[in-house]
C-alpha cells in the first residue's frame, strides 16, 4: 500500500503537440451546420464576424491532428499536464475492485478544463489583432477561463453572465474581475436580445449568448468566443483524453473499461473521451464511453436529435443537436455549466450514431458522491463533476456485487470552490431535485424549426 | 523562451523522508515555555491533556531530523512535492533581470500550507486512540485542513471559528463541513471562555483558542490540535523548505538572494526558511530570509519581545515571543490569518538573534500586487500571501533599478479562492486600509504579563 502510486504526472514535454480531430475517424460525417435564412449550409464567411480565420478553419478541418501553437502550449505548460489520480482512497471506502483514475482539470488557472479552450482562442483572436472579445457564462467557469485568457494577452473580455448565477454567485464576478474581466448581468439592457426581457430575469446560457454574439458582431475589433458545442472547442479540449490515455499507460493499463464524464455543452466530455474513441475505433480498447446528465436537464437522453438554434434569439446557425427547444429554460440546479438546452453537434453524432453513450442522474445522488469524493480524495468537485462521479461510483459498487476489477476513469471537469452554495444547499436539505416533466419536454420541443 | 520550463515537479520518491528541526543548529537555544501558573518551565506532563506524547516529543526535542511516518507520506504524496514556479510572466511584466520563483502550498486539498500538519497531527492522535479533535480558526485555512485530516483518519472535528470571519465566510463554514467538520461560532456559549463576552462579539484567535482548549481538556478522547506557533507545528512545515532546496537546484540555482513569506503565527514562513537558515549558518548560502506582517498587525515588527499568553484568556503556557498583547484585538483586515497578537517563539528567537529579518506592508499595496500576480500567473493568492508577493515585487523592481540578477523565492502559502470578498473590497475601492496606532500598542502591551 504505502508505495503504491496516488498520482501520474506527465513532464512538460509529455504535454501533446498536437490537437486530435475525430471526424478524420468517423465511419460518416457529423451534418453540417445551416444557416438560420437559407437553410442551406454554412460556409466560412459565415462565420467570419465572429471568429478569427484559423478557428474557423478548425471548424471544419477533416485532418486528424491540428498542431497546438507553441505560444499555447508555453502557456498550457503552467498547469498541463494536468494529474491523473488513483483515487485509492475512495476505492477502499467502497471496497471495489475496480481501479478508479481521475483526470483532474480543477488543477488549471480558472478551476476547469475550460482554461484549455480559452488560451488557443484567446491567442488565435489576438494575431488577428482582435482587442476585444465578448463571451457568455452560465456556472461562470468558462467566464472565468477567458478572462485569465485574455489577461495573458492583453485583451478585454466582456461576459454576460446568466441573471440567476448573478445574482447568486457574486464570488464569481469577483473572480472573473480579479482576471480584469468585465461582467454583465444577463439579460442586459445592452442588447436588443437582452432588452427582450423583463428586468430581472434569471436568463439563460441561450440568452447571454445571444447578447454576446449581437455586441461581437456590430464592432470591429471584437469577436466571440463560445466555451463549448463548436468542433473547435472540442477540439482543444481532447489534450485531456491524450494526456489520460498516456498516463494510463504509465499506471500500467492496457486500457479503460469505463470512462465517464458529465455532459453541458459537450467540450469537457467530448474532450476525455474522443482520443479514447481513436482507440476503440482502430480495436486498440473497448472502452465503455458514458456522458452523465442532470436529470432537469437531460438532453442527450431525453432530448431530440434535430437541427435547433445555439442560443435563444436564434442568432446562431441551425445546429444538427439533441436539443430539448432553444427556449427551453431548466430549473435551477446547481450544476450551472450542464443547464444548456442543446449538445455539441459532434457529440451528438456519435451518440446518435451509437459510438458513445449518455445517462442521467438526480442531483442528490450527485452531491452525495461528491461529498464523499472529498472526504476521501481531498478535492471538491465541481457540481458538474459530480454527476461523473455518482456514475463512477455506481459502476465501481457493481463491480463489487461482480467482482470485477475495471479500470474506471473519471473526467473531473473542475473543483467547486466557488460553488459551496450548492453544498450548502445540500448540507442542509435545501436542495430542489426535480427531473424534466414529460409536458415541460413537450412544450419546448413544440418550439424547434421543422427543417427536414 | 519556448523551451524554458515554468514549473519544477518533483518525484514522488522526492517528497522529504523527514523533518528539519532547526534547535538543532541555533547557535543559542529558544527559551522554554513557562507554566501560567509557577512561571516555571513547562514540562511534558504539563502538555499531556492536550496533546499526543509524539507531538509532545517532537516539541522538546534538540534531534536534527524527525522521521515522517509513511502514513503520514502516503497522504502527502496526494499533493507533494508541491511545485515550484518560475513567474516568468511577472517578470516580463516587471521587466526585471530578478528570477522570481513561488512555492505554491496552495495546491493541498485545504488550499494551503495547514495541510502538511494537519496530517500529522490528526495521525497521532489517532494512533493515541483519540477520536476528537478541537482546534480554532481565524481566515478558515487551518480549520478546512483539520477537517480535512480529520475524514482521513474518521475522527471528529469541532472548530471554533473567529466570529467576524463565521458572520462574512459562510463559504468557509461550509468547505468545512463538506470535509466533515463541525463549526461554532466563537465566542460560543458552550465555553467558559466563550461566555465571558457579550452575545455577537467580534472574537479573534486568542478567545477561539480559549475554547477549544477548554474543551479539550475536558473530555478523555479529545485533544486540542493548533495550526501554528508551537514547535512541533513548524516542524512539520519544514517539507516546504526543503523541497524549495532540491527545486532550486533541478532549476540550475547555486542559492537564494531572497526568501520572502508572510507571517502570522509563524508556521508557513518558518517551514519555508528553516531550511534556508541551515544553509545559511552551515555557510552554504547566504539568502536573506525576510518575513512579512501587515501594518494592522504588525507583531515582529513592533511587538516586544516578552513572555506572553498564546491565548486570550490565559490558559496557555507563556511564551516568550514578540507580542502585541495577547488580549490585541487587530483591525478587521482581510488577511485573517495574520491576525494573531503573538508569533511563534522558535521564529520570534531567530528573529530576535537577528537570523531572520521582518517588516510590515499595507493591505492596499499587498492587493495591488495581487492582482498583478493573478493576471500574469494565473494564480489568485490568499490576502497573506499576498504580502509576500508585494514584497517580492518590491526585490524584484529595486533589481530593475540596480541590474542585479536576484534569485527571490516567494511562499505562496495558499489560494484566495474563498477570500473573494476581500479582493471585491480591493476592486470595489471599499478597502480599509490602516496600520496599528501608537496608543492601540501601548494599550495592548500594557497587559502582557510582567515576568523577568
Amino acid at each position: 500500500m504505502a508505495d503504491e502510486p496516488v498520482k501520474y504526472l506527465l513532464d512538460d514535454s509529455e504535454i501533446p503537440t498536437h490537437w486530435y480531430n475525430v471526424v478524420a475517424d468517423l465511419p460518416t460525417p457529423p451534418p453540417p451546420p445551416l444557416h438560420p435564412g437559407t437553410h442551406q449550409p454554412v460556409g466560412p464567411d459565415d462565420l467570419a464576424a465572429l471568429f478569427p480565420p484559423e478557428l474557423i478553419a478548425q471548424e471544419v478541418t477533416t485532418e486528424r491532428y491540428v498542431e497546438i501553437p507553441e505560444p499555447v502550449r508555453e502557456i498550457y505548460r503552467q498547469w498541463r499536464p494536468s494529474p491523473l489520480f488513483r483515487a485509492r482512497r475512495l476505492e477502499r471506502v467502497l471496497d471495489t475492485p475496480a481501479r478508479i483514475y481521475y483526470k483532474h482539470e480543477g488543477v488549471s488557472p480558472a478551476g476547469s478544463h475550460k482554461t484549455n479552450t480559452a488560451v488557443p482562442q484567446a491567442y488565435y483572436n489576438s494575431i488577428n489583432g482582435i482587442r476585444h472579445l465578448t463571451t457568455e457564462t452560465g456556472a461562470g467557469q468558462w467566464g472565468t477561463a477567458l478572462a485569465f485568457a485574455c489577461a495573458l494577452f492583453d485583451m478585454q473580455c466582456d461576459v454576460w453572465q446568466v441573471g440567476a448565477s448573478f445574482d447568486t454567485k457574486p464570488a464569481r464576478r469577483t473572480l472573473i474581475e480579479t482576471f480584469g474581466g468585465t461582467v454583465y448581468r444577463s439579460p442586459s439592457l445592452l442588447t436588443e436580445a437582452g432588452k427582450a426581457f423583463e428586468e430581472g430575469h434569471p436568463g439563460s446560457l441561450g440568452i447571454a449568448i445571444s447578447e454576446a454574439v449581437e455586441v461581437a458582431a456590430q464592432r470591429d475589433d471584437t469577436k466571440y468566443a463560445l466555451g463549448s458545442v463548436l468542433n473547435h472547442v472540442l477540439l482543444h479540449q481532447t489534450v485531456i483524453g491524450e494526456e489520460a490515455l498516456l498516463q494510463l499507460r504509465k499506471a500500467g493499463e492496457t486500457g479503460a473499461d469505463l470512462v465517464v464524464g458529465c455532459a453541458g455543452g459537450g467540450s469537457n466530455f467530448a474532450g476525455l473521451i474522443f482520443p479514447f474513441l481513436r482507440e476503440k475505433l482502430a480495436g486498440n480498447q473497448s472502452p465503455r464511453l458514458l456522458a452523465v446528465e442532470p436529470a432537469a436537464c437531460p438532453t442527450l437522453t431525453r432530448g431530440e436529435y434535430r437541427y435547433d438554434f445555439g442560443d435563444t434569439a436564434g442568432l446562431t446557425p441551425l445546429l444538427k443537436m439533441y436539443t430539448l427547444g432553444h427556449d427551453f429554460v431548466p430549473s435551477p440546479i446547481h450544476a450551472g455549466g450542464l443547464r444548456y438546452h442543446g449538445m455539441a453537434p459532434l457529440l451528438s453524432h456519435v451518440v446518435h450514431e451509437g459510438l458513445v453513450e449518455a445517462t442521467s442522474l438526480h442531483q442528490s445522488e450527485c452531491f452525495d458522491a461528491a461529498l464523499q469524493f472529498a472526504r476521501t480524495e481531498g478535492v471538491v468537485p465541481a457540481p458538474e463533476s459530480s454527476h461523473a462521479i455518482a456514475q463512477a461510483r455506481r459502476a465501481a459498487l457493481s463491480c463489487k456485487e461482480t467482482g470485477q476489477e475495471q479500470v474506471i476513469v473519471i473526467g473531473l471537469s473542475g473543483h467547486g470552490l466557488l460553488e459551496l452554495g450548492a453544498y450548502e444547499s445540500y448540507l442542509a436539505d435545501r436542495l430542489i431535485d426535480d427531473a424534466l416533466s414529460e409536458e415541460a419536454l413537450t412544450s419546448a420541443l413544440a418550439a424547434v424549426p421543422a427543417i427536414s
